[in-house]
């Protein structure tokens, strides 16, 4: 008896596809149209099914790749073809809104924008955002430590501020011995499986305010974010900068906005704040940039005044596609330095990039804030050897600073090679030897972010 | 030679007492009196140093014990007499406060309040504070992931937005593979031990309102928080609850500050805001209590006008020892529990309690936005007996409800016997997995937290 026949011991044949019934599959949502590769996939509908299913495949040292929405960028649900697939999309229900706890229960495999729609329909903030939404699952957030917007405010999914609070507990605070939740959190799929989640909610901030600031040094970038994160005093939601070159290619005839401010500055800042006065903060704000700009920290600054200008102001930071689709090839990069480090640093990986055989362009972008910069490259080919020289531009600076390969995305499969750059062999030690004690038989998600048989 | 010895090839003479002069030493910062039991206590001047007492201490397997302050309330550095001490005390340089980072580099033995003090100077805030601020080692606050106040807008000390980024990286998001720092944070030094840290800083408020409220129901109190901190919008600080017989003990003639309020209301609050502006805030303030005690939200409330009312009101929440002093015998205890069961659960268990033989009073307050509740029970006795009844009495109501022994003070010693409370049987499987891995020969704080050899 094979493992597909035992798998259907457990679950029902709707639940269980194999063979050409997997074609219709894909691993990764950007490669739906290639074929999937592997034993099969379950469609488990209770945590008691997945706990079933594990021990299956622990028994027969069966690799197991949990799917959530596959919208990584680091290849964390790529298939090698001996995998049984865990899907989660049956495990897709909200289980409880708690008003007084401000909490909401879920399955894992319950979409973030049915979370956010969920919560605003309450009058709650789900605060966790990214442009994947519509097709990223909880679980998956969970697996890897999702970031996107609005970290500065409301921190990353592993903050508590964020989102998580216990896999299975309403309570906010809990010393009781190890925090074992901490150790799947952002662990990819290769310690566990997220089942289910209580997830903080915020009140809804009943007013958002805007505005573009143009700075000519990075220095100024760096004072104006500490002289605004003051003078907001608890209300500064977002802090993110976008290199000269990529404003310009986001705000051009072609594919983007309209600039809101002259393509003439070194960087653009968009700041907001969510609060609950909206004039009274608007007006704060201006003071605030106004201030700012007689002490010279800033150069130029406009504020949105209405929800479109909010619209168009968020678009233009959002629509990241716009440059990636812009590209012949493009390969990115979500790193994370020292923030004073941050301005020369990108000035000469950007030099590097651009002298490179190959490369047409490189577009810089991040959550200042946070350290945290985005890199999207365009280049001529996919060529391995061409995306290798790219890598070791980005990533060399990195160690020496205190830099990580991997602020938001993961490390998965393909920043593995790298990873030795942000952590020292004592602590990839200590991983290897947390993966062997959690799954001795190597069945969850092996060969991603961690060799153990190296 | 014996590991006394041994000591002194790794240690200088100074570093290394034992015997008589053990005997101005102690366990506990309430137990000075006590003469300490113990082989030796050390004082390491460098991480190196203390990575060669373990090496030693790990070939011999001798038991070590980490102090810090000697502050915990859970018995975590109580000794039987065998074991090896290492005091962190000569560890206590600052090695760089990073203006543009807004970060704070410091050796573990480094106390919270020069640490505050040295943020203060640099006209930054580090926001987690809490009574024993003078004594605390941050070493030891890592360890115990300890809370105290104002954890409602900044977190505890494992939450990025509280304090600690990574124990060796100034970075603030970084997602390349296991956080392992979230593994020790909390687990009270039988996992390692805590060296140097990297710590947040926050820009200092420029503003800090309060009030005092008084509120009959505990509905209202829930229903108050969330209407509060929905218009407060990012400001609210602190949202602390205070029992009437509490109150009126914190406020009575004897031991007591003036009241803010008359003593006739079920639940007091007291409410505190960090901003900007002063008064525009205060006045928004005054708003937000006048409609909700036009909505019947809310009794009573009074406003801190002046620095000299900010501090009465503040001194009465965190004069705590009032209640302990006035007690014959005091218990204590830091329970959590999901916000909107507390009201009934705790009249219930202050009822229990009341009616037990031996008990005088029991005095209830706590963190209410966190779900955290402290009880200080009054008791005519230290005996055994009456202290696991009282135990019983407040911890059988938890593990049906979901909650928690130990918001904040961790599980220590003296709450080992009932982790079972709050933790499941697979979740404690787990952490003596996690503990037989990183300290194979269970020599860090051996018996405290979990006993492994069950």
């Amino acid at each position: 008896m094979n493992i597909t026949d035992k798998l259907l011991n457990i679950l029902s044949q709707q639940q269980v596809i194999f063979g050409d019934a997997l074609k219709d599959n894909y691993y990764h949502i950007w490669k739906m149209d290639e074929p999937l590769n592997a034993l099969a996939m379950v469609f488990p509908k209770t945590t008691e099914e997945i706990s079933r299913i594990l021990e299956l495949c622990n028994n027969h040292k069966q690799a197991v790749i949990v799917f959530g929405g596959r919208t990584n960028l680091v290849g964390s649900t790529e298939t090698m073809g001996n995998e049984i697939l865990i899907s989660m999309e049956k495990m897709n229900q909200i289980i409880e809104l708690d008003q007084s706890s401000r909490t909401m229960t879920v399955e894992a495999g319950v979409l973030l924008e049915t979370i956010q729609n969920k919560a605003s329909e309450n009058d709650f903030l789900f605060p966790l955002n990214f442009g994947a939404k519509g097709s990223a699952q909880i679980g998956g957030i969970i697996s890897t430590n999702a970031g996107g917007l609005r970290v500065l405010k409301y921190g990353m999914t592993r903050n508590p501020d964020g989102t998580i609070l216990s896999s299975l507990k309403k309570i906010i605070k809990d010393n009781s011995a190890y925090d074992l939740k901490q150790l799947f959190v952002g662990s990819e799929g290769t310690l566990g499986v997220v089942t289910k989640a209580v997830l903080k909610l915020r009140e809804t901030p009943t007013s958002r305010n805007s505005a573009f600031i143009g700075i000519n040094t990075f220095d100024n970038v760096v004072a104006f974010l500490k002289y605004i994160d003051k003078k907001l005093a608890g209300l500064l939601s977002g802090y993110e900068l976008i290199w000269a070159d990529t404003y310009a290619q986001m705000t051009n005839d072609e594919t983007g906005s309209k600039p809101p401010l002259e393509p003439k500055y070194k960087y653009y800042v968009l700041v907001e704040s969510l609060g609950s006065q909206q004039e009274k903060e608007r007006n704060n704000l201006i003071d605030i940039i106004e201030q700012a700009l007689e002490k010279k920290l800033v150069e130029d600054a406009v504020v949105a005044y209405t929800k479109s200008d909010l619209d168009w102001f968020w678009k233009l930071r959002e629509d990241v596609h716009v440059i990636a689709s812009s590209c012949t090839y493009d390969q990115h990069f979500d790193i994370s330095l020292p923030i004073p480090t941050i301005g020369t640093v990108l000035d000469d990986i950007n030099i590097n990039l651009r002298q490179l055989d190959g490369v047409n362009h490189s577009y810089t972008f991040g959550h200042i804030a946070d350290g945290n910069i985005h890199i999207i490259v365009d280049k001529d080919s996919d060529d391995e050897l061409l995306k290798n020289k790219i890598n070791d531009i980005v990533y060399s600076p990195l160690q020496a600073l205190g830099g990580s390969v991997s602020a938001e995305h993961g490390i998965g499969l393909h920043k593995k090679p790298y990873l030795h750059l942000c952590r020292t062999e004592a602590e990839i030690f200590l991983m290897k030897k947390l993966k062997r004690t959690l799954d001795p038989n190597n069945i969850l998600n092996p060969n991603k972010v961690i060799d153990i048989n190296e």
